[in-house]
């Protein structure tokens, strides 16, 4: 099975495992639980694969790996005895060199017929891995938010990811954290809304069923969970579809710090990585994206402003917003063979979809 | 025992119980645990007198009450069997009308020997009540921040109070988180801090005991207590004394905001609030005024421009910051007391310090 590579998506809601051959044809495909134990409220710097080791343990992570990739194998018609050339993981947290090791070591020792070589990277380079060949930026807005760029030399920065206690910003949560703030300012008369808060006080009543402000704060103590508080996102969506211009408001303002995120991390851009056809290729992942046309304005505003400074004049010509059509496990399969020599032929262009293109005007 | 009155000051950290003659004279004042045993991250607004019926029980509540009382009247060299004329309690959250009704019919229940009448109200009421029989200002900024003005005819309002998940702005928390996510901005590129982070992240590394920012997670979240968190700000306190540009900033940007407090209550407060010899009176409870010096260019500059705008011109004339000398027990007895038609005399000038007194000018 000397041309079976595998790779694995480990992520906080579900993992996911696929085969694949070296002409890049896709042999299996298989789903599992989530490999992340860590509540849900952790931010994303801090889902890792200490988490296996620490809480969830070493033993039940590798299993569940196994489970997958032993059933992909079987799918894919081969025999389960014989190990993969590779395997590629690409995890939350996949940075933590202690944990990496410790997850490798036992993976050899109590499955020694899973894989003959394994590769452990975070999601946010598998995710790239997926989409291209010489890095890009990742930008994750889902219940948190976070930024990765990747050098084509392999080099990387990254902005936020901290979670809800220390950023978040552009997140479902952090749009939905803003809104409510913005309605309790008003009612404090500490901050003077920046447009009527009527519709969002009533949203806000609906989707956390109480009926004043003292109501939302087991909400944000006792009972707090982030993701139920990030999901109030959706309801704003929703509002700002239908006009409110205090929806619209935050939707504008978590482009335009979502677009921050981006500007943060482009002065170590490398230069191919501007000056590719896409221009500068930025990997939407997370929910958010969902409401594209809501971020639009914000976003496109700031890094138009970027495009047009000084510093970055003539050399920032462009971008390309892309959302992956396939797992982050193909990236991770990738990164897999590619550090034991061997190559796997992918198909870029059909794995992502292009869904935003903007060229700034050669004369800013 | 017609004319002793009991007042009680039930707080966070501990409870206070004064016995005080019509005259005002102070017969005796015990001290207790805290009446209030909900988790210290909890938002003031939210710390109340529900605390004892829901998670303590009203029965260990009114224990603790109880028995504070009757040490008292034995230090008073009282009979602890005949009941006080009334009890005034001064208690977090003691607006809340079910808790306060179910609080008083069990005492008396429980304890007939206690007290005559009794009377629940808020610690900020309680607070200004020891300070003047014509309400005023309460500023709080301690771990967590609040504002409250009770006018002379009894309204009052509100400001701030939720908590360190929506606000508590000029807090100690909040002051200390101000700085943390300086650091952290900085380091992402996502913020341009205003001064050099230098001082501010060794401070940090020590007082949090970390080596980068990645340690700091377990003290925002798994590890999360609001109280040691807020610690951090003493810390920076003494880099501003020391003349760190960083930490005199943000708690300039502190004293900015506790004004912005003032100045969201300021359109509620009745003409003889503005137009007594102090000016507005301010009462300044908590650990961030003993930094008032750090706070006073932000705080001034606000007031100022309050004091200038076309809203206030003329009508806001000045102000007075007040500190406490008596425990806010004593003015829960004068409320409990003239509760029941009864007066205390009190010496208004003896329990409060001024700190600081500003006249605006006439022409402004």
């Amino acid at each position: 099975m000397a041309s079976v590579f595998g790779g694995v998506e480990g992520g906080g809601t579900h993992s996911k495992v696929v085969l694949v051959a070296a002409d890049g044809k896709i042999l299996a495909e298989t789903e599992g639980p989530s490999t992340n134990h860590w509540p849900k409220q952790m931010p994303r710097n801090f889902k890792n694969v200490c988490v296996c080791v620490q809480l969830v343990g070493v033993d039940k992570c590798i299993e569940v790996i196994n489970d997958m990739v032993q059933r992909a194998k079987v799918e894919a018609g081969l025999d389960p005895n014989t190990p993969l050339c590779s395997l590629g993981m690409s995890l939350s947290g996949g940075e933590q060199k202690d944990a990496i090791d410790k997850l490798i070591s036992q993976m050899k020792e109590r499955f020694p017929t899973l894989s003959q070589h394994y590769f452990i990277t975070t999601d946010a380079i598998g995710a790239i891995a997926t989409a291209s060949d010489h890095g890009g930026v990742v930008l994750i807005s889902g219940t948190g938010s976070n930024c990765k760029l990747l050098n084509p030399d392999g080099s990387q920065i990254g902005c936020g990811g901290w979670g809800h206690m220390m950023g978040d910003e552009g997140s479902a949560f952090w749009i939905a954290h803003s809104a409510v703030k913005t309605v309790f300012d008003a009612r404090d008369n500490l901050v003077a809304p920046p447009h009527d808060v009527t519709r969002v006080t009533k949203a806000m009543e609906e989707y956390f069923q109480v009926s004043d402000l003292m109501g939302m704060l087991p909400h944000l103590y006792r009972n707090f969970q982030k993701s139920h508080f990030a999901g109030f996102c959706k309801k704003l969506a929703e509002g700002a579809v239908a006009g409110d211009a205090l929806c619209r408001y935050v939707f504008t303002q978590a482009g335009r710090v979502l677009a921050k995120h981006v500007e943060a991390v482009l002065p170590a851009a490398q230069e191919p990585l501007l000056s590719s056809d896409l221009g500068l290729p930025i990997l939407c992942e997370g929910s958010v994206w969902k409401s594209w046309e809501l971020l639009k304005p914000g976003f496109t505003e700031v890094l138009d402003k970027v495009a047009s400074s000084d510093k970055f004049k003539g050399r920032f010509r462009g971008y390309s917003l892309l959302i992956l059509q396939q797992s982050s496990a193909l990236g991770g399969a990738s990164l897999g063979a590619r550090s034991m020599g061997a190559t796997i032929t992918m198909d870029y262009t059909a794995n992502v979809d292009i869904f935003y293109r903007h060229t700034f005007n050669s004369s800013q």
